[in-house]
C-alpha cells in the first residue's frame, strides 16, 4: 500500500502585528477614538482586543467599560478608529523578514494569502509596504460575514487558493488567530511580533510559536516547508 | 513562647505600567527616538525593554540591533526618548485604581514608596497625575547608582521608609521589577497593565499577578495587609 499522500501545506497570514509592524498604531488609534467619546479604558485592555473584527471589538470594549453604544455611536467609533489608525499609517514598518518570508514562499511555489479582520480600503493601503504586488491574495472584513475570531475569514482565504482547510497553516500574532484557526480547523502558529505574551498563544492553541518572520523562516522544515534557504 | 511576630509589610511601586498608563508611550518615545537615529526595531521588542535603566537599555538595543552607539550617540539617543516621552505626557492617565490604592495604604498607614528607573524631572512629572501631593516617597535613578534589574531602587525605597526590604513588596508590572526585587530579597508582585504576559511574570518570579491596581487593592488580604474595603 502506498503512503498517505500529505499535501503540501499553504498559509494563511494575519496582516497587523504579523506581517506588518501596526499593532500600537492600532492600539492608539482605538485609544484616542475612545477617548473621543469619552470612554476610558487602560490601553493593555485595548492592546489585548487589537485582532478581533471591530464589531466583537467594540462588543468587548462595552462589557469592559460598562457602557452601551447605540449603533450610531459603534459607527462612529469605528469611523475615529479608522482616521486615527490612517493619520499614523506612514509611521509603520514591515516586519523583519515579512517580505523575505512572503517571496521565498512564491519562490517555493507554495500558496498564501493575507486574511485580516480590517476593512479593504485600510488594508490594501496597509499592504502595500510589504511590495507584494496588487496580485496578492488578500481576504478582508468585506467579503466575510465574520470577522476573527470567527473562521470564516481563513476558510475564505482557503477557498481562494483552492487549498483544503486542512492543509492550511494560520499565522497569526494574537489569539483571535489562533482560535479561528481551530475554529476552521487550520493549524494555527503564532508569533510574538504583536505583542503578546507567549503562553496566551500557546493556551490558544499555537502549534509553534516564534518571534517574527524571521525566525519563522529559519524554521520553517518545522512547518513542513523544504526550503533551500 | 510566643509566636514570631510578623512586621506589616510596605510597599515598594514601579511608576510606569504599574501606577501610570504610560508604557505604550515610552515604546513610541523609543522607537521615535531610534528612528531619529536610522536605528530600526520592531516596536514589540521595544515594549519588552521598557522598564529598564535607560542605560542597560540601550545596551540591549545595541545587541538585538547589532549597531555600536558611542557615548555621545547614546547620551542624543537618551535625550531624544526623554523629548518624545514629554510629548507625549498629557496622554498619560492614572491606572484603574491607583490613586484609590495609594490613599488606602495611607489610611492604613501602610508605608509606601515609588521607585523607577526613569530620571527625577519626568519622574515629577509623571506622578503629578496621581495627586499624592509632594511628600510622596519617591526614588529615582538620580539616587542610586543603577536602575533595574538591579536591586538598587527597591533597596533605597526601604531604607527610605527605615523599613527591612523582607518586609517589602515590590509592585511591578514588567519582569525588570520582578528581577529588581528578587536581588534585593523582597517580595514581587506583578500587574498586567504594563502589557507583559502573565507568564513571563510568574517566570521572572511574581508571587502573584492581578490585572491592575484596582483587583491587587481587592485581593489586598492575599498581601497581608488588613483592609476594611
Amino acid at each position: 500500500m502506498p503512503p498517505t499522500p500529505t499535501a503540501k501545506p499553504a498559509f494563511l497570514f494575519d496582516l497587523d502585528g504579523t506581517l506588518i509592524d501596526s499593532v500600537y498604531e492600532h492600539v492608539l488609534a482605538w485609544r484616542e477614538a475612545l477617548r473621543e467619546m469619552q470612554i476610558e479604558l487602560s490601553t493593555w485592555r485595548i492592546h489585548r482586543r487589537v485582532g478581533m473584527s471591530d464589531g466583537l471589538m467594540v462588543t468587548a470594549l462595552q462589557r469592559e467599560t460598562g457602557r452601551k453604544l447605540t449603533k450610531e455611536e459603534t459607527e462612529r467609533l469605528k469611523r475615529l478608529h479608522s482616521e486615527a489608525f490612517l493619520k499614523r499609517v506612514a509611521q509603520v514598518r514591515p516586519l523583519p523578514g515579512a517580505r523575505e518570508l512572503l517571496s521565498t514562499l512564491s519562490r517555493l511555489s507554495v500558496p498564501w494569502a493575507i486574511a485580516t479582520s480590517g476593512v479593504e480600503e485600510r488594508a490594501r493601503e496597509a499592504v502595500k509596504i510589504l511590495d507584494v504586488g496588487p496580485e496578492v491574495q488578500l481576504i478582508t472584513r468585506n467579503d466575510v460575514a465574520h470577522g476573527k475570531p470567527f473562521p470564516d475569514l481563513f476558510l475564505a482565504g482557503a477557498k481562494r487558493l483552492k487549498v483544503d482547510i486542512n492543509d492550511c497553516i494560520v499565522v497569526g500574532d494574537s489569539i483571535w488567530d489562533l482560535l479561528a484557526a481551530r475554529r476552521a480547523r487550520a493549524l494555527g502558529v503564532g508569533l510574538l511580533c504583536g505583542g503578546y505574551g507567549q503562553d496566551e498563544l500557546v493556551q490558544a492553541g499555537a502549534y509553534r510559536v516564534y518571534e517574527d518572520p524571521v525566525e519563522l523562516t529559519r524554521h520553517i522544515d518545522e512547518l513542513g516547508v523544504q526550503a533551500d534557504l
